[in-house]
């Protein structure tokens, strides 16, 4: 994980991939969104979506878990060169979480990650915060999924005080 | 579930409550968001959150569960007056995904819905579009959670056509 200082507006970074297979699609929907066009495919055909469809949640839920993987990756190469790792705080909300297109059965999501904007914070001066846009991209090239993340990021001038 | 007709600006509803045990909230973590502070009671205290606390993914999953799952009692209770059901679409999006407190190990968070908003679709005349506001209280009844949904609502005049 980077620290605050180290972040620049405009990097990118792709976080991974995932096929939404029917039967994850319809584990996820029968724990958390147990609507008929996440569960069946016939019911999926018929609905707006043209088939079985994952949950918005789902896609969101994945693609944090990408992003997760991503920073403990990026954690462990910088332990490997023998830097300080930062160790990113909370985040307060997302904003423009958009479904702009069905994600169904079989689909292979590329999600990205890019820095939009980058400010401290006032209340808490040893946190920047950072907004990122995180997108997930289907195998013909659309754009699916798209949210506008924002989170804590420890400044390395403060990175002795943990 | 309702159709676009019956549904008013303002109309609030309960849409039950979930207590986040530290079992739900490390097995959703594992799962989805492996960050330390929904993995590990330690971790979570020495974190900006104070404990375990949920990933903001669990609670927006468990809010959407109580969504679907009050619609279905809605439409159970009108098939039983012997009303014709309105199966509601998909969503493009929300707006404002807000995680405004932590939610720790042990909390109940009881989950309302208001309607915002309320519009008719250009391109598929057959629908309306609803915002609403879910949001979710703690047991010391603090907002913790709050999002501004958008949902496709079929028109009662258009129900023969599904």
């Amino acid at each position: 994980m980077h620290f605050f200082e180290d972040i620049k507006i405009g990097q990118r970074r792709e976080l991974g991939s995932f096929t939404f297979t029917a039967e994850t699609i319809k584990k996820f929907a029968m724990q958390f969104d147990p609507q008929r066009f996440h569960l069946d495919e016939e019911e999926g055909r018929k609905s707006l979506f043209g088939g079985l469809a994952a949950s918005g949640w789902h896609v969101g839920s994945v693609c944090m878990k990408l992003l997760v993987a991503d920073g403990q990756r990026l954690a462990k190469e910088a332990a490997a060169r023998g830097e300080e790792i930062a160790i990113w705080g909370p985040s307060p909300g997302f904003r423009e979480l958009r479904w702009i297109k069905p994600v169904l059965a079989g689909d292979t999501i590329s999600f990205f990650s890019e820095v939009e904007s980058l400010r401290t914070s006032e209340k808490r001066p040893e946190w920047g915060i950072v907004q990122g846009r995180h997108t997930g991209t289907n195998q013909r090239g659309e754009l699916v999924y798209s949210v506008l993340a924002t989170a804590f990021v420890p400044r390395r001038s403060a990175a002795n005080a943990f």
